[in-house]
């Protein structure tokens, strides 16, 4: 099977700013940072209601280069709902940056969705029955695009060909049952830890190859997660990055305040041709030189 | 066609020192800075017999993490085998990572075999008739290994389709009429600047992954030229490498001196499962946190 259709168009919206995600597309930067994971004075913050730390977030990774920002209120003993609703308005006063509105919890998904004026990314729904039946009514409602991970029940499948079936089984499902277009279902390949499986990317870059040559759909995940645990995380993702856009990743929610990081993604995209005469890569570098130091 | 053999070995050695390339091999990082062409003031030296820059080109490198180093002593109106002949020797006095010798005059290439005490890589022949009648049979004879550029008489192939056709007529003519190992032959996949051409970089990852599935051999090209009149130069060939990797390229003649470049390499091989556990990458890591400052 082979995908020979035209690149299709992931379109996502905030009030007066349009994204698109695509294979001829630039690579689109997604933050990460608003995400109490790991953080356990904003975990206490967002319990207390105090978001402040949302905003100094938003500006930083403005600044950064983010083309979207994931905005995740995944806080134990809270009202997430309520918290993600209360984060994206705010997010929305901020900036025009659309959003990826992230959480496992449909009823935070739902008050998200329902908070946003736009067309928001929705992060994430797996390829599990009843989490499809949950998830992509919501999608098709509030006409959003979707991110879907291609692991069901089961363990998180180790190998391409499981990847490549559940996501042939997730696109038959968006796109046949509840009409959700093709171009709004952004693929997941799976970016696991190398330090727990030295061959774990191979796997990732073949599902990636494959998951662009044969369904042509676009593609997201963490990037971040590649170099866990390791030392010199940052020279490890402005690797990793520009190797995955090779494959054909076409997105990630990854670390955009770190200028390295960005700035291999921004060089992987002149190599690629998603940067015409490398303009934007020359003009970047002449409004650095021109910054007062 | 596709290449179903073992993965092949190209072997290289000083008198003491061996560096095996293979696309189960860590990437080889051939240092390039042995080279007069774009450094008057070395041309001058040169001119005058005086090589004490090389001495702290080979210092430079060494410390930077070459596996081999690349000898080039094209001066206009010099005895280019006299000097090359000199470099090799001096070279071999100072270090004993295995050499590449690099000339475009067949005599050169012949004096700085007869000098080279070891397996040497030859830079380069390409896929002209009398171009492969010249180089061949020194290679052949001196036991090397030789680095071959599929370009013919006419231009350069702009298209991969004419790269994968000259490179089968080169292992063809290598292997049948003079005997040399497949193993020891190295492509050239053709790196040219991204600045002149935007999809060129598209071209060089097609040719090297249909080389590597279809042929099998290593290949090698000069990284640097890909960011060749553009801005931020390192942060562009930090990501190149990382991607032509993940195409198949085994080896580079590039700039080993500066350390966003090698370690975006070293990064990639933790990625391509070359470094077991990420040993390598953490025991670096180690000992620079050991270093003084």
């Amino acid at each position: 099977m082979r995908y020979d259709g035209e690149p299709l168009h992931t379109v996502l919206r905030s009030a007066s700013k349009e994204v698109v995600i695509g294979h001829d597309q630039r690579f689109c930067l997604i933050g990460e940072r608003i995400n109490p994971t790991g953080r356990r004075l904003f975990q206490e913050q967002l319990r207390a209601g105090d978001l402040s730390a949302v905003e100094r977030d938003v500006r930083a990774q403005v600044e950064g280069g983010a083309d979207v920002l994931d905005i995740n209120m995944g806080v134990p003993l809270t009202d997430e709902p309520a918290l993600l609703d209360q984060a994206i308005r705010l997010v929305q006063s901020l900036t025009d940056l659309p959003v990826c509105i992230d959480s496992s919890v449909v009823e935070a998904l739902e008050a998200g969705l329902a908070a946003y004026e736009g067309k928001a990314l929705v992060n994430s729904v797996t390829a599990e029955d009843e989490r499809l039946a949950a998830i992509l009514p919501l999608v098709k409602q509030h006409g959003a695009a979707v991110i879907a991970l291609p692991n069901d029940e089961d363990e998180i499948p180790m190998d391409a060909d499981k990847r490549l079936a559940l996501t042939g089984k997730i696109i038959t499902v968006a796109t046949e049952e509840y009409g959700i277009p093709r171009a709004d279902l952004v693929i997941d390949p799976l970016a696991m830890p190398i330090g727990a499986d030295t061959a774990t990317s191979l796997v990732t870059f073949e599902t990636m190859r494959r998951i662009r040559d044969e369904y042509g759909v676009n593609m997201s995940c963490g990037a971040s997660n590649t170099s866990f645990g390791m030392p010199d995380r940052h020279t490890l993702g402005a690797a990793w990055l520009p190797m995955a856009m090779s494959a054909g990743l076409t997105s990630a929610i990854m670390d955009v305040r770190t200028p390295e990081i960005v700035a291999a993604v921004k060089a992987a995209d002149v190599f690629l041709n998603h940067d015409d005469w490398g303009m934007a890569w020359i003009a970047a570098h002449r409004a650095k030189a021109a910054a007062p130091a």
